[in-house]
């Protein structure tokens, strides 16, 4: 089993081509989600009162829900606007509401569990998740700009915790004042990880570990509508993967990637999840596939 | 043998850690050395009579410059600055000199030659120069902002008139007016041309050709000093690979495109042609080896 802690949001989100109005998101909705096509998942979060049904049973149809609590207040919500190339996003506003000061407990059945995903998160919350596990064989954690801006020290000490920590580059250039991508996962790599991920949106990701560096060209897609999630669902879809091999030597890990990176080339496809919810297992294994073709026959 | 058809310049190169006043540069001049190594090259362009020896001698090394014409008058100049993490350059000052109304003749032992790269020209020149082979198997062409943006009937022409067209992603949107690089191909594969290869700098390259789609990562470089001329030794390199393998099917050309993304990471590690003037072809088989069991190898 897979346990992944994280956000659970009603997400506003304004692209060239439509805008959707309070939505499912969250990390931890697309990693878990992204996640449950390969291993069982349980999710950890906190969600208000004014949390829809509907997307309660969405939840419930992919993963655990025994950890998502329900709280008085609001749902946690944030509302962002891509610009016209769909590469970069502004952020309109974040409301924290059931969020702040959420201090989430660990359902008994989830406490077994060897995989650990600590979806974007304040980092002392997640370093203090992790310590809720009697057994962890892998944790992965997510990080965001605005724990680097505002909690580096915790962020540094998230990662020492961590075998595995993912971040986009731009991330990565933050935290480790490096530009070069070599340079920065080395930095990484001392502040005490063991495998660091640096995600390229469209470029794909590159993956470092020791003095192995491993890059995936990104899976190409021609109609993207809405790059909200994707680099959760390489985060969940990686974990998923070797929850399930319950396996992770470099061979495994590399293969985790790999998934990671076509779940992620699904998401962008749609809006919001919706991609994700009309998924079935035999179009990734199709995509793997194809991905292995694009670029491994010669 | 290869025919490469290009700049030879004097580069001014500003970059953070070094400038470089003067020093040998060029599309032809990269794509021509970077081609040598794996097949006999030619050269056409002209120079000033300023050109130093020293360069001359450099070019004569690797290359034939039969097709090297020197003319009254000073040598093309380019000065050009590198931001802080050198990924765009900021043109200082383009002097053409003898490069312009520069008409070319093609030695009569070129005039046989299969291949045949059309680095960076005026389009005009370019499908001028190609009708001056008689049995032309495959020919590539490149260009540049300047051109699309002042000469766009005549960069469509060019593509329509070669096999293969290379540009860097920016190029590509500007060419088309479209942003996601699958719909950039397409137009481009529209315009005429059988194969297109999109360069994307750190982040590789990717090939189109009909329905298949090839993307290669960028080998990752640690200490990139000067990124001048990557992408001329992309296209001279693979050119180079496919004179030699006298071959054109979709199997050697993916190969030549892996030799051209390799050679292309080779050069930025020095300042301007530095690198390729102390290269071998064994490191060059190392480095091949080395990408394909850093992305292949699982």
């Amino acid at each position: 089993m897979l346990v992944v802690f994280g956000s659970v949001a009603l997400d506003t989100i304004r692209t060239p081509t439509s805008t959707l109005y309070e939505v499912l998101g969250g990390a931890a909705t697309f990693s878990s989600i992204a996640a449950s096509f390969f291993s069982k998942t349980g999710i950890i979060g906190v969600v208000g009162k004014d949390f829809p049904n509907l997307y309660e049973g969405i939840l419930n149809r992919y993963v655990d829900t025994k950890g998502l609590n329900k709280k008085e207040g609001k749902t946690f919500r944030y509302d962002g606007k891509y610009d016209r190339t769909l590469s970069t996003r502004k952020t309109l506003k974040t409301e924290l509401n059931v969020i702040r000061d959420f201090s989430p407990d660990v359902p008994e059945s989830y406490k077994k569990s060897e995989f650990v995903y600590l979806a974007n998160n304040d980092p002392d919350q997640n370093i203090k998740m992790l310590k809720s596990f009697d057994n962890v064989k892998l944790s992965m954690c997510d990080t965001i700009e605005y724990w680097i801006s505002t909690k580096k020290a915790s962020v540094i000490k998230m990662i020492k915790n961590s075998n595995i920590v993912t971040m986009n580059d731009e991330e990565a250039r933050l935290l480790t004042k490096e530009y070069n991508l070599i340079k920065c996962a080395k930095k990484i790599i001392e502040f005490g990880s063991e495998y660091v991920i640096i995600k390229k949106g469209e470029h794909g990701s590159v993956l470092f570990h020791e003095d192995i560096i491993f890059p995936l060209a990104g899976f190409p897609i021609e109609d993207i509508r809405d790059p909200t999630g994707a680099g959760d669902c390489l985060g969940g879809a990686m974990m998923g993967y070797l929850a399930n091999e319950n396996d992770i030597d470099i061979k495994t890990i590399k293969k985790g990637l790999i998934y990671g990176n076509v779940l992620g080339s699904f998401v962008v496809e749609g809006y919001g999840v919706e991609k994700l919810l009309t998924l079935q297992k035999i179009k990734i294994d199709d995509r793997i596939k194809k991905y292995a073709a694009m670029t491994q026959e010669l």
